[in-house]
């Protein structure tokens, strides 16, 4: 499937189904989302530091943080049921560290935004997920090709639904409690 | 002052003003405050990880993260004006860090619950703000003796009212825009 396609698809539901849902998700009419304008008050489910998929990954010297935040609707839904409702809006925040500065004198606290990437479950994406790359400060975004590397590795070794819950503690006690987490993640 | 005198100060004003403080700050009659239930659904301000404030601390093999949440109503006063009003309640989630598990290589994720600190602005708490420590799974606490270093530090070097804003990306953009960061914290 091409990206002009899957616009034409976002776009040929978007008008028809824009009341049911959620605020979080907002595409538009030429298939493009809009960046989350506060996902910051969203739920949060983790932040991670200097993670890495790659066997043999050196330590960075400044290593960045990666928070996730999940939309408050999906997020309530998942923790009553373990499942991810259509609609769900994931971001992902890419910060800076920092380490020496003010009285801190070691470990990292969290400085600089340095982009988001934006995981989407909507049935007018083929597959049902979507991922959207904002970057540091792009208003919009286009669906990211589904040949990308992202997908193949989110649906291999996502816990949950392609999502990455085995890196959100609390979320996966709930999918344990549901009897949701694939085997082998 | 001592705690007998706290508890009696919080108990005593407890009753009378219980209806104008908001949902998040859950003081009893006996002067303890209840653990927040649910602070995970709060505003997130930010991650840290293996932060030390002595000089000369050695980097830990596992080192823990430090979530901090407030409490919405607190988040959207600060949000807007660049202080927090009174009924702020800020936690501080203390959790274990992980780094080769699932998929992961390098760097580190969240694991579990090592305790949490609460920091609570009342005018019924001498000198307007108190510290509460719940641990992993306290249900209740009583307020931490104002002679302890917690006090003298953050009073000493918070950037906003004995807050931490220079560790909070986010609010410490509100904390410039609205001119409330104390010189040299």
């Amino acid at each position: 499937m091409t990206l002009g396609a899957a616009a034409i698809l976002l776009c040929g539901l978007a008008a028809g189904q824009k009341e049911q849902k959620p605020a979080e998700l907002q595409l538009t009419n030429d298939g493009k989302m809009l960046r989350p304008a506060n996902y910051r008050e969203w739920v949060w489910l983790s932040s991670g530091i200097g993670m890495s998929y790659q066997p043999g990954a050196s330590a960075s010297e400044h290593p960045v943080f990666d928070n996730v935040f999940a939309s408050p609707s999906a997020y309530r839904v998942f923790a009553a049921t373990g499942k991810w409702p259509s609609g769900t809006v994931l971001v992902l925040e890419i910060r800076a560290s920092q380490s020496n500065a003010s009285i801190n004198k070691s470990g990292h606290f969290q400085g600089d935004l340095e982009g988001i990437e934006v995981h989407v479950k909507d049935d007018r994406i083929p597959g049902g997920w979507g991922f959207y790359g904002f970057g540091k400060d792009k208003s919009s975004a286009t669906l990211i090709p589904k040949t990308a590397s992202c997908y193949s590795c989110h649906e291999q070794h996502g816990a949950v639904d392609t999502t990455f819950v085995q890196f959100y503690p609390t979320l996966l006690e709930v999918a344990r409690a549901k009897n949701v987490l694939r085997a082998n993640y």
